[in-house]
Parts: C-alpha cells; structure tokens; sequence
C-alpha cells in the first residue's frame, strides 16, 4: 500500500492549503484569497493565537487523512498541543464540516473570510481546539491528558483508531508521563488502539523540550518501557516536501501494518503498538528569518512569528511572501472554494475525523439500562446499620451487568477500600493486560472496573469515555481527589462551552463519588482529611455542578441512580463507606432528594414551634445532630428543636442563583426566619455561609464543621477535635436558645464533661466509648 | 569494598530489630519485649498502619547505614511509600534521634513500650512518616513527589545523597512519572546525587502495580529512557537472608562506585545515575498465611496481614510467632536497648539519617542577603506605564546575584511569559544539562532558574528546596497552579504540623507568585482563566497561609521582599504582568502593606464624609474602581465616594479568625458601617463574603468579580463580559446610593451607552477603545 506520489501531491496541497488557512486565522482581517496586495487594514490590530505546533498537527492531519481514505480507517485525532486550534479549525473547513456545524462560515471566499476573522476576535472562536471547534473532544489548553482522553475514547470502540498527537512539551507534564501507560488496560479485541505521535517539535513557550533532546538511543527506551515500538520520522526545515511526504506515508503504514497484524493475533494479550516521533521544525513553512533572529525552529515561532505586520512594512512583506509561499491560487478556485484536488484526498461523511460521531459522543448515546431503583432501596429496620457505599455496590454491580458496552467504573486502586467491593467484583473485573500472577484476583483483560494508582488517569480515561458518548462513575479518596482539581475546572469548562453549541448533543454527566471521607480517614491521618473539593467545585457555573450529600444508603442510591440520568453536569457525590446507622425510608430518600433538604419530625420537637433549628449535612453531621436532637429531647424537655437535613447542596441557593435553589418562601419555611440554626456541615463551614449569605435567616446561621484539625485518631475523636460532636451541638443550641426564661447551666456543665469524658476514655482505650460509636436510632412505628 | 559477613550479620540484626519495632508499633500497647507470654490486653483494640511496605524500606535504610559507615556518605532518606512509617519511627529509635527528639520515649524498654503505645493511637503520632518523624521531608500520604522531593534536596548541596526510595504504587502517579527527568536539572559538581530505589513491592492497596508486571526488559527499557542504568536486587521470600544483604550491599556498592566515577570525570554533564530496583515480597517477613490465605508476598499485607489479634486467639499465636521470628532477645539488653551489636552498625551525629540537619532545614536555613528595597521602589511620574511583574523581575535578578549557593528561581516554562524576563536572565540562567543547541538561549548546566513544563516538579523541588533549609520563588500561571492544588494543601499540612513541634525549626515560606492572571489571558482564553486558587488556599489554617493582592509595581516588590523575609507560611502573590498605571509611591507601598488596606485620598471625593465606598483588590480591579471614581467625580459631583484598596487579602477577616484580620474599630472606620460598598474583586465574588462575613457593615456589600465568563477577547471585554468594568462599578454605586435626593438616570443611561459603545467598538475593531485602555492616572503633585 506505498503512496503513489500523486497522492502525495494532492496531500500536499491539502496540507498547504490547511497551514495557509491558518495563517490567514492567525492574521487577516480580510483580503483572504490575497488577490489584492496586502495591505495593513488586512492584518488584524492584534494577533492572537499559536502558530509554532500548527504545520505538524496539519501534517499529520494529512496522513490520517490518508489513511482513512486507502484503509477506511475509522479514526478520531486528539491533538495535544491544542493551542494549534487553526489548524484544526482549518482541516474541518476543508473537511466541510465547519460549514455544515457554522453555515454562515461558507466553503468559498465569503466563508474564508469569516473564518479568519472570527479566530480569537472578540465575539468569535477561541484561540484552541475548543468544543467549539468540530472534531475536538480535547482542548489541550491545560496540557497533559491528551493520551488519557485517547484511551477513554477507544474503551468499547473496537473499531476506532485515535491519532493522538503528544506534544513535547506536553509530554513532561505528570498525567502525560503517566498516560502512556494507559496500554495496559485495553483489550485489542473489544477495545480500539490508540497511535501515539509525539511530535518533536523541539520547543515549548521558551525553552527546548526535554525529549527532544535526550539522545535517541534514550528516546527510544523509553518508549519501548512504555511499552510502544517507535517509528522515526524526522524532518528537517531544507528537507524536500515529496519526500518528506513519503517518509511519514511510510510511518503510517507501517504503524498501521503493525497494529493490525498484532489485533490479529489472538496470542498477543497486550500489543506493542507502535508510536510514531515526528521530529520537524516549530513554525515549520513558517519564516525562517524575522528582524535577524531565526524563527522557524525555534520557540520564537511559538505564537505569532512576524508581529508587527499591521505598522512594520518589512514585517508585513513577511507575512505576505509567507502566506503566498502556500501557492493559494493553486489551492482555491475562483470562489475561494478548495480545488478538486484537494476533495479528493478528503475523506467525507463520518469518515472525517472533524465530523466523526465519537466526537460529537452525545449523538451515539444511548440512555443506560438501570435497575429498577425500589428493588435496591432497603425498609428500614432497628437493628442492622448499613455501609451506604457497599449498598451502592450492589445497585452498581447491577448497572454493569445491565450495561456491558457502555458503562465503567473508573477509580485508583479504591474501589474495595471505597466498600463497593465485593459486589462489584462478582459483576465484574478489574481490567488489566500486563503480566497475570496465580495470587491475582478479581483481574482480567476485560473487565469494567478501570482502576490504576493515578487520579489523573482515571479523571482522564473517564472523560474521554464520556465525550464519546458512554458512562461511568470515578470513585476516589475525597482528599485526593484534589490531585484533579484543575481537571475538574477544564472539564467544566468545556462543558459550560458546550452548552451554548446546539450541534453538541448532551453528555453523560461526569459524576464523582467521594468516600473515604474527612470523617473517616481517622486511620490513615491528616494527610487524607480534606473536603474542600467542594469549595472549589461549587466555583464552577450554576449549570453544570450539582453537589449531593447523602446521609444513608437509601439516600445514596437515589442520588447516584439520579446523577446516572443526567448530562452535561459535573456531580459530586460524598458518602460514607462505615456501616452507619439509616434514617430514610425508599419513599422519603426519594422524596428528600427531590426537594434538596427535608425536615425529620421523628427527630426533632417542633411538632408546636421551633426553638433552634439543628441542621446537617453529610453522614457523619447528620448522626451528630441526630444524636444532639435526642439529648437535647430527653434533657431539655420543652425546648422544640427542629432537625433539618440537606442532601443536596445547591438548593442552600437561591433559584436566581442555582436552579436547584430553593425558594425564599419554602427555605424559610423550613429553617425559620426567627431562630438561631446550628449547622452541621460535613467540609469547611463557610462554604455554607457562602451559599445561605442571602437568605433572610443568614443572620441565625451557626455553623459547625471541619476545622483543619486532623491526625491519626479514633472516628469520635475526630468529631470532638472539630467541635462537631453532639454534645457540641447540644451545647451550641443551648447557647443559642438561653434566655431569661431558661437556665440550662447544668445541662451545659454535663455536655462538657461528657466531652472530656469521651477524650479521656479514648485516650486511654484507643477506642472510642461506646456509647458514642453510633449516631443513635431513628424510631420506628 | 566488599561486605564482611560480620557485617552483614550485624545487619541483619539491624534489619530484625527495625522490622520488631514496626510491628511492636503496629500491634503492641504493652509487653513490648514479649518477656511474658502474649496477651489479649497488651495488643491495641484498633490496628492502624501499614506493614506490607516496611520490610523493604527498612532493609534499604540498614543498607543506606552500611554505605554511611563504610564510605562516609552524607545521606538524606526519602520513603516514598510514606505509610511505611513504623519503620522511619523504628529506625530513628535505633538511631537514638527519637530519644533525643522526644526525650520521654527513651532508648530503653520503657520507652520501646511508649514508641509501640503511641503510634496511631488517640494523642500519639501519626501513622506515615510524617513532620513528627525525625528524618523525614517527605510525609507521602498523597503519594508521587518522592523524586521531586529528592531532587530538590539536592540542589546545591553537592556533598548530599538522597536515597530516594520510590514505591511502585507510586510509581503509577503522573507527578512521580515525570519525576525522574529531575535528573536533566542537576549538576554533577554543584548539585548531590540522587539515587533512586525502585521497590518493586509488587501490589497496591488491592492491586498488582504495573512496573512489578512488566517483562524486565520493558523496565529495564523504561529506567534507561528515564536517564538511570539499573541495578536489580530480586528477593524471594524463601531466600536466605545472609544471601540477601550479601546482594544488596553489592548493589549499593556498585551505584555508589559508578555515581563517584560519573561525579569525578569532568567530561560528564549528566551522569547516568544507577537506579537500583529492589524486587520484594510485599510484607516480606511477616506471616505467610493467615486464615488459610497468603498474605506474605500479596496486597493482603497492605495494612495489618492479622487483623484480629486481640479477640482471636489462633490471629494471636500467629502474631506471637511472627514478633518472636525476629529474635528479638538478641536484639535488646536486659534494659530493652538495642545490644552493642546494633550500635556498630548504626552511624552516629548527625551523620544519622534521622538525625541530619538536612531533614530539619530550618537549622541550616539562614537569612536570605536582600536587596535594598528602596533601591528598586521607583518613585512615581505621570507617563509611564510599568509592568509590576516586569519590575520584580529587576529585583528578582538582585536576589539571585546576592545569594548564589541557597535561592533559586522556580517555574514551568513561563518565567519570560510572565515578564520576569528579561531582567532575571541576566542575572542567571535556566538550568539544563540535556543537550545543547547553537540556537539556545539562556540556558546553562549550573543555572538558578529552574524551568520545566510540570506545574508537580516545580512544586515538589521547591518543596524538597525549602525543607532542606533554602529559599525559592514558584511563579505560575494563575489559572494552572490548580494543578498543584492537592500539593498546596499538602505542604500546607505539613507545615501546620511541624509548627506543633518544638524541635523543628522554621523553614523559609512556600511563596507562590501567580501572574498570567484571569484578566490577562484574554489572549488564551477560557482554560487560562481560573482565580479559584484563593477560594482553595484560604481554607488551609491561617497561621499558615497569606493572600496578597498587589495593585501594582511598588506594591508588589514590597509584597515579594516581605514573603521572602517569612518562614513556615504559604504565600499566594497574585500579580500582573502588562503595563498598567502605577499607583502607590515607595513610601505609600510599605506603608499600605503594613496595613494591608488602605483609602486612596486622591482617587476618591470623600474629604467631608461618605456616601459609598468603592472598594477593590487585585491590579485590574484597582484600575476599574479608580477609573469607575474619576467618572463620578467628572459626572456625579457631590457624591462623596471613598476608594479603598484591599492588598493584604486575610486582613478582611477579624482577627479572632486570621493573625493578619484587621481589628473591627480600623474595619468600620475605613469601610464604614452605614455606607454602600462596591467591592471589585480579582476573583469569584463570594470570597470577599465569606471573610467579611462577621463585619458590621457586611449587609451593605455588593461585590463584583469573575463571573467565569470568558473566552478570547480583549482586556476591556473580560471586564464588560463580568461586569467588572468601571462604567458597571460607576452605575453600581449609583444604583446603591439612589434616593428621593438624587436623579442619576441620565448618567445611569449614559454609563450603560458607553458599555454597549464599547462592547461594540471591540467586535469592529478587534481591539479595546483608546479610552478604555488605560485605568486612567493618579494626579500628581
């Protein structure tokens, strides 16, 4: 399958044509065909944007292309280096699909010109690979996932191929270094393959990169450690174009080549599929030379390389001789339409990776087959306490029973420890291809459980699944999950942009399940005692984030089977794993998190009034208040206490500011506008002061919650070291309530010592007492 | 240089004593010698450590020891696996540094009995290696900074070794992954040596790692392509220990003989530093089967291989045979000391691991020489704009000129992008010793300035910098230090609990210059634009952490000059890089800093009293308010507007709740009590609630900031966009200040004119109006 050299020819000309239209982005205003001189009110006042990666992403762009086209190739292409958006956006204009996504970008001289004015102009495209740009389901603006978003897409693709271009730069990021790893957890007969190409481009923002100069003997062990057999390419700036052409034809081929022989095999478990290193000049076919300084080939040519061609002559003469270098009037009819040529090394339809479903995933969704939600729900009973986290075990075991193309489990090395296990396990395995051992259990090359000892990874590997339109959960230690909090943020991101693109289709919802939670990390210490992933996701817009709560198993299962309908949402779950005592029956789980929050009238004593209002959130501040309620109703005796749960966070909001928000009306309803509320929280407590600040009782509000003091202790001691425990709350309500008409001196003395008491009996036992080891029992009738 | 057998037995016992030690911590609340039979009341209620990695992190140190001993290597140890705390606790015991550290827990069996009760028990010690673990530098309870860590210990400590002992669960981390190219940043005769100790532990918490199943030749293949030539030392559980120690002692031999060699030819740039890998079982020593499972060699010994050793009495005799395995009546004396056979093999001074002044740098840390600030103040004139960030950079050079062995420079890639250039550059240059190219710029193996594109790496060799007692900068992208959230939060912790420990000294400040910012990445558009770091930092402990919001050049520098006085805090610098109009003279920078807020007499119209206060913190909303002030002074005459800036972020709070909150009398006075406050805020509004929550005039705070909205546009449209412009700011305090005395409709109409003029003039043009493009000048006189 050698290239014939008018292919070559013709892809040439594409690959012109893709690199002049991205120059024109990058800098004119108009005069697009340059069939008038170029003159300074062509050029735009200011140049924005990123020319250095762009010649190589074409490039390869090119080859794909190709490939497709000889092959039939089923292919999507990730590029890393995603600030080599005109690149893009120009290969999907060639492609066609921008006109059809953006018909008023038409293909002719009309469209062309729109094109480039909208790049990174106000009111226009932004400046990356955005969700904006057609064929993207990578950004690339924070650097480093490329090959974990490639894994995630070839999950369950058994048919796709995804060109992932991994930039140099990008390939000395943490989650990149990791990501090649991602091999050892895909099976070439139910999954696609992922084509590495690191592009050598030599130079990042300032300085060189670090694999391209490592010497090639190094490079090359390392990607064979990787386990990928590479394939050079390497272009210098004087190297003839046909010829070049032909040597990286030839790279794909063989990589193709390869890549089918070892799917071919049944004996091979884990292939060595080959990555392909393009080495070629930053800014190549760019200028070689600007005011004395090389350019091409080096980092200056990482944004702009001439950048003064609005007000400098000499400049502007660079650009045009630049720009015309590409031969345009070969490569666009009279209309500003792409010369026949050019179409004919165009892949069409879906074929064309701008305009692939796997991009678009929210046109190959289909809704998952959950398990009818009552058969998990459980009636309460007095005796048994419940790990909510092993309860959704079992609701989740059934969905990938239920859903064996479409659904995985994402986690680090957590999900037994998280209590999802052992149910899970018996629905299915751990995914893993490296080597097998006689001790390995719950293992196999197949599984659904995607588990690896980085966040990064399992946040990427998910996301990449998700924008290809399936689902899953990512189930981590709630303390690290901070290792993904800038992925969480660009993650929204895209899907607060996707939002406002009515040709993206809706996704599945990204949702997170927190456990191992502040509150229960007293073994492993302070170090894994941290909530404020919370604090950091309810930054992100209204639309997109939602933040659950669940105190109980019930709860839980409702929330998660909720959270698995949705799309186009980051949810944050947060439940606990310790078996806990229950409090909501199937009808009132479902019906609490429908309203967001809910009165308990069988903890509290506000049948004729409320005193205080004790109100809580998260598992271990629900047992708390719970607890506090009951002394307070057996030892206070008139004092009417409300007891008032929320399990979804967002409704603390108002509606303008949330739509999960709560009306004024039922919010003070529930927590009165006239008394003292003590809030137990399960993070760090001005968060909710941040949420409430507008509601008429903000003033009562008293919160309670994780105060930074944390350490190897026991569950209880915990709770103590930050003023959580009941009798803390107790005493706080007690504080709040005290009047001329009440003296609760000695109930107030008693909550202390009680305090003290259960310190010193912990100190002493290193256990906790264990009249403080439950959060009580709801009374059943 | 060959082991004697004496002294590998010697070893042995070492090892022994260490590993009954770990497990004595792990299990014991009494008996801590087993001189009466094992009882159910001497073995702790609730067991909490891990064991699985202990073995071989012990067995590295004893063989670290041998190095010291016979070659008078000055060593740092770094656990990785920092769970593998009892052996760090056990090791620094033997080492006599506990006792001298912790004077109660004496070298003795009272003292063993107290070391075993303590650990991770209610009022004890933590169970990882954390700040209370003589030695350590590297907690690792969020696991992948090892190397990081390692490596900036190094820096400029040219007689040090680390041996850096990397876990393979870790190994799976991206951090950790990239973290190897740590070794294109050393000099071999300026920097020490980092040898890396690659545990092939073989699992996880509930998993197998990868680098453990991999054929050896892909590892062999992966530590090349890292830069390292490895040295294997394979264990098999049934091996003969002498055997062992014989193997490991030779390969310690052979990397420390090639790492002399590499270090004595000057020819060499970058050496090829041995990575030894140790291959053993997981819990290696402990009991082989338990319940009729394995556990010796699996993931079941992750935490405690039995678990039920208190109520179970055959879990009891395993426990009891297990203990006794060890010997441990030729370990310990009559007395419970180690016997003399012990202390021969232990080094002594501080040429103990435990003991090495480098694990508590705030002994060796000394002041940094600074340069005269007045020197770099620059007295105002009434033309020039300045950029602040390029202005440090002046000062920033001096600072590197001045302490040349102990401050370096840290970021990834962007230190020109952030203006620092080009001044710093001509103080020094970029550390690189890959190769080296003709087009090069900047760069030399012995540079102080280091750059590389991992937000992890620059993080983690600050960290490992400042710990071992120096001093550093990390300057940022705001929106991508998210990246480094969870190792903020991390260090942060570290440093709130070594603040609790007397015999830690202080160490120089984690200073974080964040430029880039959300309001001036109009260029790269929505993923660069992230405040959200402050929301995250202020939820750290606020002994710890500092927010600094510097409007301008002589604010900043003063701001920097400060941070890098301070030591055990966080300092979050967010600064701006364009040119921009300078506010502040030398003497009114200091002065404002000391104050943290001040009112700007000559921006505001409030000589005789206060109908609204136009407040702001960060540099362009500082432009805003003052231009949003200039436009009702123009148009609004009569209103007396008051204009405050905000530069010490935590002063908001009172200082019942930060050591910097300002107290509630200077609050009120300058912000008012009765007044209007329009707030304009750098980052997302809510933060400026939720710290002047508890202030009497919060009920009057109306606060503007970024409402994440963006994308690529220009400067003035990021502000229109989130309504943070000065016409919206002018119209805000209309709108607030409105009342039956005043009719402000026409300037109300004009202001929301001038918007839409603006808007409108940027969608033609591309660029901002002349008139908007400048916050406008202080009037000098």
């Amino acid at each position: 399958m050698a290239a014939h050299d008018t292919d070559l020819a013709r892809l040439d000309a594409w690959w012109r044509a893709a690199n002049y239209l991205s120059v024109g982005q990058l800098y004119l205003l108009d005069n697009p065909l340059l069939r008038e001189p170029l003159a300074a009110e062509h050029i735009k006042p200011r140049l924005l944007g990123h020319f250095g990666t762009v010649p190589g992403l074409t490039f390869i762009y090119a080859h794909a292309n190709r490939t497709i086209k000889e092959r039939d190739v089923e292919a999507l292409f990730i590029a890393g280096p995603g600030h080599g958006g005109p690149g893009m956006v120009a290969a999907s204009w060639l492609d066609g699909t921008y006109s059809e996504v953006y018909p008023e970008v038409t293909r002719d001289a009309a469209g062309m010109a729109r094109l480039f004015r909208q790049f990174s102009f106000p009111g226009g495209i932004p400046s990356h690979a955005a969700p904006d740009t057609p064929g993207s389901i990578h950004e690339g603006g924070e650097l480093g996932y490329s090959l974990s978003h490639a894994y995630g897409a070839v999950f369950d693709n058994p048919q796709l191929t995804v060109f992932c271009v991994v930039g140099d730069g990008e390939a000395e990021t943490g989650p990149l270094a990791t990501g090649w790893h991602g091999n050892k957890f895909v099976d070439p007969r139910t999954d696609g393959t992922v084509v590495p190409i690191l592009h050598l481009n030599g130079w990042k923002i300032a300085n060189p990169t670090i694999l391209s100069r490592i010497p090639r003997s190094e490079l090359t062990d390392l990607l064979r450690g990787y386990g990928h057999e590479p394939i050079f390419v390497d272009v210098d700036a004087s190297d003839a174009h046909d010829e070049v052409h032909r040597r990286m034809a030839q790279a794909m081929d063989d990589a193709l080549d390869q890549v089918a022989r070892q799917r071919q095999d049944p004996a091979v478990v884990r292939p060595r599929t080959p990555a392909i290193v393009l080495r070629s000049p930053k800014g190549w076919t760019g200028p070689e030379i600007v005011d004395g300084k090389q350019v091409e080939g080096t980092w200056r040519s990482h944004q702009v390389p001439v950048d003064s061609a609005r007000d400098d002559e000499e400049h502007r003469q660079v650009l045009d001789r630049w720009l015309r270098s590409y031969r345009p009037e070969e490569l666009f009819d009279s209309a500003g339409r792409p010369v026949e040529e050019i179409d004919l090394v165009t892949p069409v339809g879906e074929a064309r990776m701008s305009a692939t479903p796997h991009a678009n995933g929210g046109l190959l969704r289909r809704e998952l087959t959950l398990p009818a939600l009552a058969d998990h729900l459980r009636e309460l009973d007095e005796e048994t306490d419940s790990s909510a986290m092993r309860e959704l075990g079992t609701y989740l075991a059934e969905v990938i029973q239920r859903n064996r193309t479409d659904f995985r489990l994402f986690g680090p090395d957590e999900t037994a420890s998280n209590r999802l296990a052992p149910a899970v396990f018996e629905a299915d395995s751990k995914r893993w291809n490296a080597a097998s051992d006689p001790r390995d259990e719950n293992l196999s090359r197949t599984g659904r459980i995607m588990e690896v000892l980085s966040e990064h990874q399992g946040q990427g590997w998910l996301e990449g699944y998700l924008l290809t339109g399936r689902h899953g959960i990512f189930a981590t230690y709630e303390a690290f999950v901070h290792i993904v909090d800038s992925m969480f943020n660009q993650h929204a991101k895209w899907l607060e942009s996707a939002s406002g693109l009515p040709w993206r289709k809706p996704v599945s919802s990204f949702t997170y399940l927190l456990s191992s939670h502040v509150w229960q990390q007293d073994h492993n210490g302070f170090t894994h005692q941290d909530p404020g992933f919370l604090d950091l996701a309810v930054n992100k817009r209204a639309d997109v984030v939602r933040v659950y709560l669940p105190p109980d198993a019930n709860t839980l299962l409702s929330t998660v089977d909720h959270c698995l309908r949705t799309t186009d949402r980051m949810n944050v779950v947060v439940a606990g794993k310790q078996p806990a005592p229950q409090w909501f029956t199937p009808a009132e789980a479902v019906g609490h998190l429908e309203r967001g929050a809910s009165r308990l009238p069988w903890a509290g004593t506000d049948a004729d009034g409320v005193d205080a209002v004790l109100a809580c959130a998260g598992d271990v501040p629900t047992q708390e208040a719970i607890a506090a309620a009951a002394i307070l109703r057996e030892e206070a005796p008139g004092l009417r206490v409300r007891v008032v749960n929320v399990i979804d966070l967002m409704c603390l909001q108002p509606p303008s500011q949330h739509p999960h928000g709560m009306d004024d009306a039922a919010f003070d309803e529930l927590f009165t506008t006239h008394a003292p509320i003590i809030f137990a929280f399960h993070g760090y407590p001005w968060l909710v002061h941040r949420l409430a600040y507008r509601r008429a009782g903000h003033a009562n509000l008293h919160v309670r919650g994780y105060q930074e003091r944390g350490t190897t202790t026991t569950p209880f001691d915990m709770r103590l070291l930050n003023d959580i425990d009941r009798f803390r709350l107790a005493a706080d309500v007690l504080d709040r309530v005290a009047g001329p008409a009440r003296d609760d001196t000695g109930l107030r003395e008693d909550l202390e010592r009680r305090r003290d008491q259960a310190r010193a009996y912990t100190r002493l036992h290193g256990v906790d007492h264990p009249d403080v080891r439950t959060g009580g029992r709801r009374p059943l009738r």
